[in-house]
């Protein structure tokens, strides 16, 4: 096999990438990207080589402990358990949550062999013990594993934090009511909050 | 930057991929496929330090001469000009031509500077010379840009080959005529056969 294929399958490999997506990369870095290439390559290497779970948080990251837990100016009275780092990455940036993360990588699913070991529940009580914070937020998905998963992690730590909450479900910004299905609907009524005169 | 951000903005040089996809790349990459992850980074950093182009053709290639320009077994009395090597991976995939290639990299474009030596006009004559194909198809692209260049390659070899020939231009397999542009439509008239009623 030729190197211009080896690297069209190797490209396969990312998602949502095929055959033909595959040889336009392949053919655009040669023909145009040559050093973009062997930047792309050093970095793919680097990442692969070096990144690991953060001691505290199970974030990615290539050091001990991640950037976001060694960050002190951040609010230590809020724990935040997300099901991935990609969840980390969207509230980082919608911005406006200031505490701390913890990285599930998954949920339960017990068909697929996933308990509470391979979620690292004895890590998530250690960090609780260890940060202490006022409130632990529980953002795993809206689906039925995301919301068995966030049950459990309540019942796990209900005696270690003051307050446990579940990030609220309800009609999107930009939504419409009409096209809404009527599980969300159901919790945007049931989640609905006083409207705030004053502000 | 971390080497997870390093990798976010290095995968966006590959078309077609924003700062959304690039991140689920990466984190796909380095959540569930970190050996493919490792296999991508070596066949990049070999095709972009060994892809060169071939010295008959001009096609991509690691070698001096390519696989396509040694092989033989093809037909010697044909000479194909694309403009990409994309063209020729097509055409391959089509089936059907078993002639040698000449890859142009490029069209005659004046006010991009790219002129007949970027083009390697001087290397196109030299392989008619040594090959002395009995027909040269032009299959340049259907653009002003590409008909320019079939018509100025025609001029110089004009003296060389016995038969030079262009691509059809007509409607699509499987496309519809009420949806054909006019231009194409023209050619599709303009370039009609006989029907052949004996196969």
């Amino acid at each position: 096999m030729s190197m211009i294929d080896t690297l069209i399958e190797a490209l396969q490999v990312l998602p949502g990438v095929g055959p033909k997506s595959a040889q336009r990369m392949a053919l655009h870095l040669l023909l145009r990207e040559r050093q973009a290439g062997i930047q792309l390559s050093q970095a793919l290497q680097a990442a692969m080589d070096n990144v690991r779970q953060c001691n505290l948080c199970r974030n990615l990251t290539e050091h001990p402990v991640c950037g976001l837990c060694r960050d002190n100016r951040r609010d230590e009275g809020l724990l935040c358990v997300v099901e991935s780092p990609a969840d980390i990455l969207a509230i980082e940036q919608a911005g406006g949550y200031r505490g701390y993360y913890f990285v599930l990588n998954g949920r339960l699913s017990p068909l697929d062999g996933i308990g509470p070991e391979q979620l690292g529940m004895d890590q998530l009580v250690d960090r609780v013990a260890a940060l202490q914070p006022a409130e632990l937020i529980l953002a795993t998905n809206p689906t039925v594993e995301g919301e068995a998963t966030a049950h459990y992690i309540g019942q796990l730590v209900a005696g270690q934090v003051a307050k446990i909450s579940r990030i609220a479900h309800g009609v999107p910004l930009g939504g419409e009511i009409e096209y809404t299905d009527g599980g969300t609907l159901t919790h945007a009524l049931q989640g609905r909050r006083d409207l705030d005169m004053h502000s």
